[in-house]
């Protein structure tokens, strides 16, 4: 885990325009492949969160839908399109910033953990409280 | 529910190539806005399923990614990807064909929809044992 990357997705978040501030980051060894921010409003795509458009990028980049030797960082907890997909991409390490207790996949779906039956390694909490703030702030801001 | 919209998302479902057969089409006011089959092979793209793939073409054929109104039709259980796509998509009604008591997300993630806290209508086993064969067929072939 290298804090570095989370600033990224997190400084990438906070261009998130009108869309909820989320930002992802892809990396392999040690190298960005992918980084984007929440888009669905922007791109009126109600599947365009950051982890979905990262992924897509990430294998466009590989020429491979395998993102093995890939690590994610996101600063919010994926929701369970987003968690299905780092599973199904095998994705190594998934690195979140704040917790969703409302959607979030691992807070309120361990479930889908067990079903996919993968190795994965899923460490959350990580710039939580900047993370958190910066949605807080959002959707304050909108109400 | 028109069993011709299955009719065309097996259809569709068979020009999947070397992908995993699956077909999707999504309706509204008795016209289809979006067909697709999987293409995750061919795009090289974990997140290419073919209800991922429809969901995006819809919103952009109707500029809003809201899909109230619209139904979709789908020859095997979603994914737990595919299925919070289609719920945060706000489609009306989901038909399926084949069951999937593996990554189905209704067979296997019942938790899911009570998170969603959504209105949508499900119903499976709509031309169940042509799109079982196809399936079938594909992975006897692959073996």
């Amino acid at each position: 885990m290298n804090t570095e990357f989370m600033s990224k997705a997190f400084e990438i978040a906070q261009k998130s325009g009108s869309d909820i501030p989320v930002g992802a980051v892809i990396v392999k060894n040690n190298k960005i492949l992918a980084q984007f921010h929440n888009e669905k409003e922007k791109r009126n795509d109600a599947t365009a969160h950051a982890e979905i458009l990262a992924i897509k990028e990430a294998s466009k980049n590989l020429e491979e839908w395998r993102l093995c030797g890939c690590d994610m960082y996101v600063t919010l907890e994926p929701c369970p399109m987003c968690a299905w997909a780092i599973l199904q991409s095998r994705i190594d390490n998934l690195y979140f910033g704040a917790y969703d207790n409302v959607y979030g996949a691992f807070s309120v779906l361990p479930e889908l953990w067990t079903i996919a039956n993968s190795k994965i390694n899923v460490k959350g909490g990580i710039m939580e409280s900047e993370c958190k703030k910066l949605l807080d702030e959002y959707f304050e801001k909108m109400r």
